[in-house]
This record gives C-alpha cells, structure tokens and sequence, in this order.
C-alpha cells in the first residue's frame, strides 16, 4: 500500500493529529496538529511543521527557539486519521516549557500522572 | 501539581487524544479519543477505557477481542489536551487489524510511511 498526503482522513477542520517521537528512545515528546499544508512542507523540508490552533498559522517548530526536530520517518495508523513522526531532536527541549518532552512537569522534572 | 481528571481540557465534543504506548518498548500502539467517563473508568479498573467516536460509545478496549491493555500510567501533557497510556499488553495485537500497533499495516507487516 502506497500512502500519499491525498489518502489522508483530516477531521472537520482538515487536521490531523500528530504524535512526535524520539526515534532513539521512542520516547513520546509532544502532540500536535497538522493540515495537509504542514505535511506537504514536512515531507519536502524534513523538519516538522505543524498547524498552530491557537495562532491559526502553519508553524515551523524551531524556527524561533532553534529546537527543530528533524523528520526520519512520517507515519500514518490504520484508520489514516492520526500521523506519527519519528524525529531527530536538534535542541535540548521539544517542549516550549523547556523540557524535552511535553510529558514531563518543568517544575519536578516527573510525569503529570492522573495514577501517581 | 497535582493533576486531576477536571484539571483536563477536553475539546468541544468532551473528548481527548489518547496515545498509547508499549511500557516495554515505548513503541506506539494506537491512537484513540477518551471522555470523563472514560478517564474515570481507566483510572478505576487500571485497564484503557476509550470513547469510540463511530460507535459512540464507551469502549472497553478487549472487551471483545481479549486484548485488553493494562494501564500502567495516565500522563497529561503541558497543554493538558493529550493524554498518553502506558500500557501492558495482555494479548498480542492492539490494533483490530492483528497488528501489534495500529501503525504497522497488516499487509506487508510495515511502517506506513509517507517519506518511503
């Protein structure tokens, strides 16, 4: 099975969902949104663009902290509703916290966890 | 900080992006959407509880299949609009397709992927 950008289920406001993935570890480092536009430029720069809801633009991660994060692989589940990229961290921070994942409280350096 | 399940910002259908990922391999198995009740539920009976948006239903992931995923943790992102599950696989597939994960196409047993 070929994928293409085209085969892709975007929801009613044409976005994805988008896991972000250290492709060392496979540590979880962030969740974001991608319109086809954001995947389009992804798939040719091979650094991560995402679709900003809060600022409604296309947002090209790293461009005003530095930490980029470099596209190895872009991958799509079985229902082609939901996009997994397996990144190479540029930065030390994935997350605007500045923590390298977004899972990870800056204030304790733990897990925010509904169990612990 | 201590999170709490009111703590979450759920989005204007209720509901949350649920990732899921292998507590052994930090692999990620599948993508689905929680409720509340669903969070609850999960948090309750330490198995992955989702909300399925075809059905519209609360789903009790294995129910049917047998492949229950035990949770080992319930982590919330910076933006509290991500949930991710550790989790512990009890039988061999956690995608409906036989798949160990939704990410994997039952076809060719391969990633698929948008850049290869």
């Amino acid at each position: 099975m070929n994928i293409k950008i085209d085969d892709i289920k975007f929801d009613e406001k044409g976005l994805i969902p988008a896991i972000v993935q250290d492709y060392i570890t496979n540590e979880i480092l962030m969740v974001a949104y991608m319109n086809k536009e954001s995947i389009e430029q992804t798939a040719t720069i091979k650094e991560a663009v995402f679709w900003s809801r809060s600022r409604q633009e296309i947002w090209h991660k790293g461009s005003t902290s530095g930490d980029y994060l470099k596209v190895k692989d872009l991958i799509l589940d079985c229902d082609l509703d939901a996009i997994l990229l397996v990144v190479e961290m540029v930065g030390k921070s994935a997350c605007h916290n500045g923590t390298k994942s977004c899972f990870i409280d800056p204030k304790n350096h733990q897990a925010r966890s509904l169990l612990m």
